[in-house]
């Protein structure tokens, strides 16, 4: 297996990510918030790339059962149902609904990630279920894409992204770009206090600073989920395993 | 001050580099291609995005004091003078010449940071002019440009850049983004061994394997050279004060 790691959405190209398993990673906060949202029961998610896009989408489908999700710098925007608070996606709200979700970075990563082979959703609240099955299933080639913020590097993401490529090379034999060795040797040093990194970094000093402290420590428990988000033809679909670890 | 780090050529947008002081690495190799070129004796380089770029500006100049150095896939140029080894850049050959330079990363790095205040040229070699300058003169923000490989992470661009940050934060108080304090982390692992990073990273192994190996021991010599080479209107012209350490 070769892990090729992307620390920007400006990164990604065709060579990086046609025909192979893409992981995207943000993990503050819209892959935290999927996997949320799909535990509690909402039964499809729609990411796109531009609020314009949600917005159109969202006339042709049922309003009844349909919701817009996402953010603008941090917060919700005008006439969305939801922010990007995992916090918010609770049972009572997302059961049985389609969410059409678009933020800044997150989903905009995945979007210019459609030529993959296969995109999985990963955090660090899902950590252990995209590991087995990268393991198991996941290709020779993946390409790990960090979110960032705003077209840069965010060293939460890159973290995160270190995580897995640790994980996984405990298991198997895995060629590492520079990236990715980078993002391995980055977790290293940050494996004993993802909690402070989440309070230290750019983007988790943003978002204290604007009242979602709460969301640094959801997004910071590993492995709090039992859930493996795949998107295949541009949706990502409730698995019936989907549930609380 | 702050400092923000983009590790990819990708990464750079007006707000990265307008009106800041944007410090180009590409360490492999023509940022220290560039600094062994001017301490050697030559007069100007001019470097420029694209071969068909390099071409159709030599037709303009003198071709007696004119040379086109560069590389495609690590090798010189079919009708360039010279490739993009910093040893080909001796004193008989470079000796008051005009040298128009197309490489792969680095003289893109350059030509897409042309919105900035100023760009100097950094590498290992010539590390101390760099940080002395900056420390007096660098303005309160300052964009750190790793050329990459390919539009990707380089391990070796990203320590070097990682360096620089770590002697600036022993004199200076300077706020540093994800990017640099990943950075300065991936320098502090690597600090002794620079000369077996070289060897290691993958451009350094594609290096090795098309036989340009003495480059490497070349491209880790911390502070061999005296120089501080400034892009200003496009080109890079020759300070009186450049000479070997």
């Amino acid at each position: 297996m070769r892990i090729e790691t992307l620390f920007t959405t400006n990164e990604i190209d065709e060579s990086a990510v046609k025909g192979k398993t893409v992981v995207v990673i943000d993990v503050l906060r819209v892959c935290t918030t999927i996997a949320y949202a799909l535990t509690n029961g909402c039964e499809r998610i729609i990411p796109v790339d531009t609020v314009e896009a949600a917005t159109n989408l969202t006339a042709s489908l049922d309003k009844k059962v349909t919701l817009l999700g996402g953010e603008k710098e941090g917060k919700r925007i005008d006439g969305f149902n939801l922010g990007n608070s995992p916090l918010e996606y609770a049972p009572e709200v997302v059961n049985g609904k389609t969410i059409i979700m678009a933020t800044t970075n997150g989903t905009r990563a995945i979007w210019k990630s459609q030529a993959a082979k296969e995109i999985l959703i990963a955090s660090f609240v899902n950590m252990s279920p995209v590991v087995d099955y990268l393991g198991k299933a996941g290709g020779d080639l993946v390409t790990i894409v960090c979110a960032g913020k705003q077209g840069r590097f965010s060293m939460e993401d890159a973290v995160c992204a270190g995580m897995l490529i640790e994980l996984l090379t405990k298991e198997n034999s895995i060629d590492l770009s520079d990236g990715s060795a980078a993002a391995r040797l980055l977790y290293r040093l940050n494996e004993q206090s993802i909690d402070a990194l989440l309070m230290e970094c750019e983007h988790g000093r943003f978002l204290r600073s604007i009242g979602f402290e709460k969301d640094l420590d959801v997004c910071g428990k590993v492995d709090s989920l039992r859930i493996l988000p795949i998107v295949k033809e541009g949706r990502i679909d409730r698995q019936k395993r989907a549930r609380k670890a």
